[in-house]
């Protein structure tokens, strides 16, 4: 977070680093300078207009009035409020204008569905989607540091022939992969299949859209593929989508066919752009109506710290905050 | 392959080992006996009942006439005649009664294939496939032995800090993947993703079965797995799709949505069966007709030489070997 307020040169006249107590006195790099972690109270926000938060969903719901009260806005990574009314959910390429509707929180999407609705939402407003199947390939780092360090550490200790023990994911990584550890709900979808649905529903703006998902974790560090297979209210013809996507903010094409060169994690990692590729008829629905595709994205990045850092530059930029009226 | 003859006791009186010149003279363990390796020539197969190929399209080509001339079966693990007419493309427990349609060739599927089509065929039988959608997680054994190696060894030098340059991949698989390397069409699906569509639809027997496949390749080393979404005519339930499943042969149901434990690479490493799991209804479909499934199977296994073997049993216990009129 720290990194892309940096690169971006945010225009903030001061950032405060806040964690427990436990972290506090820690310094950060910031730019060229060090910035000494404080530790976060309720006092800690009252010289504050935006606020990141990214610590987990039971510290967010904690500090909510805390933040709000104290006039500032808190930008959330966590789940914790994605899919209360007036809250915004905002992927600045889709719904920047939402972010008007705030009332003191705007939450930041879950990383796979950043990812996904980047390149779908041109090909939406074009053709009107209907349905989205989508399979995932999702990196280490979607389930913190701990988890990017143990897929290193343990392929490090399978390479020296030591014993490969898991604890930040409940199974090996290395030479495997595991359907997506978060819980299951009573319908069979795993809580990420269930944000990719709910959460595209909301930023695009159409409460019945048809989505389901696969959600799978793969011995990838830092950025997450899907293979996507959507289908439209209309024909979208391969060299259509392609044109509409180089066209797109916030998206890259990468699709050579006689090369076969599409979409890779290590294409996407350290890039705010999300890659898109495979671009191909769905020859499985009449028509024309169905386009494949392959993405690519950092789930660090555009996945996480870019896109509320994105959000905050638009909170930045839309002069006094306005708060709504509820 | 030779594992696989001895370990299911395979009933013949002598296997031999054929290759090339320059693989001749070597020794192969078989068993508690060893084998050792005589070229391939045109003499090879006078006292040959069933020839077992694995040697590439070209090999198999050059060596069909030979082969059935000496009125040996040949069962060929290439994609040179799987679409050829007269020649059944089988996976024993789909379509086990086309081989007596043979004259000469059986051709043994594409691996992804077979370990889409073993789970998915109950489940067409009882309620009426329309169309499947799959996105694959590929295995480096799909690329052979070389790309096994590859794996491990680029996955040392990380480990070491070395470079890591492949050589039988076209891209690095370490913490990465990438789109199946096979080459791409003109409609857009690389060779990989066309068998998965035209074999499926002449195993079945269902000559314009609606498939569409995304085929990458992950850095596993032996195990495919594949998220599969499947709409069809009649409603299915997934508790009946369950039971379905845990009657069919070659099948092994590992789903347990509380535990979170659905199958992985490693569970079907080194095992002969198809793990299915991620039993859920395809919420974006309507009435209930579309199932999500996510299946883990051994590449090497039934994915290539089990599935070879078990068409062999079929071949060895029809009795005499009956070649069609064709």
């Amino acid at each position: 977070m720290l990194n892309v307020l940096e690169q971006r040169k945010f225009p903030a006249s001061r950032v405060k680093a806040l964690a427990s107590a436990r972290s506090a006195g820690k310094t950060l790099s910031f730019g060229n300078t060090d910035i000494v972690v404080e530790e976060m109270t309720n006092d800690s926000f009252n010289d504050v207009d935006i606020a990141l938060f990214s610590a987990g969903g039971s510290i967010s719901e904690a500090y909510r009035d805390i933040v709000v009260g104290a006039g500032a806005v808190m930008i959330d990574n966590s789940s914790a409020f994605r899919q209360d009314e007036g809250v915004p959910l905002v992927v600045p390429e889709v719904n920047a204008h939402t972010i008007q509707q705030h009332s003191g929180v705007i939450a930041n999407p879950n990383c796979s569905t950043i990812i996904m609705n980047v390149p779908m939402w041109p090909l939406h407003r074009a053709k009107g989607l209907k349905r989205v199947l989508v399979s995932t390939y999702q990196a280490a780092s979607g389930a913190g540091r701990p988890a990017m360090e143990e897929l290193e550490a343990t392929t490090r200790a399978w390479a020296e022939g030591r014993p490969v023990e898991p604890k930040a994911f409940p199974y090996p990584l290395v030479f495997n992969l595991f359907s997506h550890n978060a819980p299951i709900g009573p319908d069979g979808y795993n809580q990420e299949e269930a944000k990719m649905t709910q959460e595209t529903r909301k930023i695009f703006g159409v409460p019945g859209l048809a989505v389901a998902a696969t959600c799978v974790r793969v011995p990838v560090l830092r950025a997450h593929c899907e293979a996507i297979s959507a289908e439209f209210e209309e024909p979208l013809p391969p060299a259509e989508a392609r044109r509409l996507l180089e066209a797109a903010p916030g998206v890259r094409v990468l699709d050579d066919p006689a090369a076969n060169r599409s979409p890779q994690p290590v294409d996407a990692s350290g890039v705010d752009d999300i890659f898109v590729g495979r671009l191909r008829e769905d020859t499985s629905l009449p028509g024309g109506r169905g386009l494949m595709l392959f993405v690519a994205g950092d789930q660090l990045l555009k996945g996480a710290a870019l896109n509320a850092v994105q959000i905050a530059e638009l909170v930045a930029g839309g002069g006094p905050l306005v708060q709504s009226a509820e």
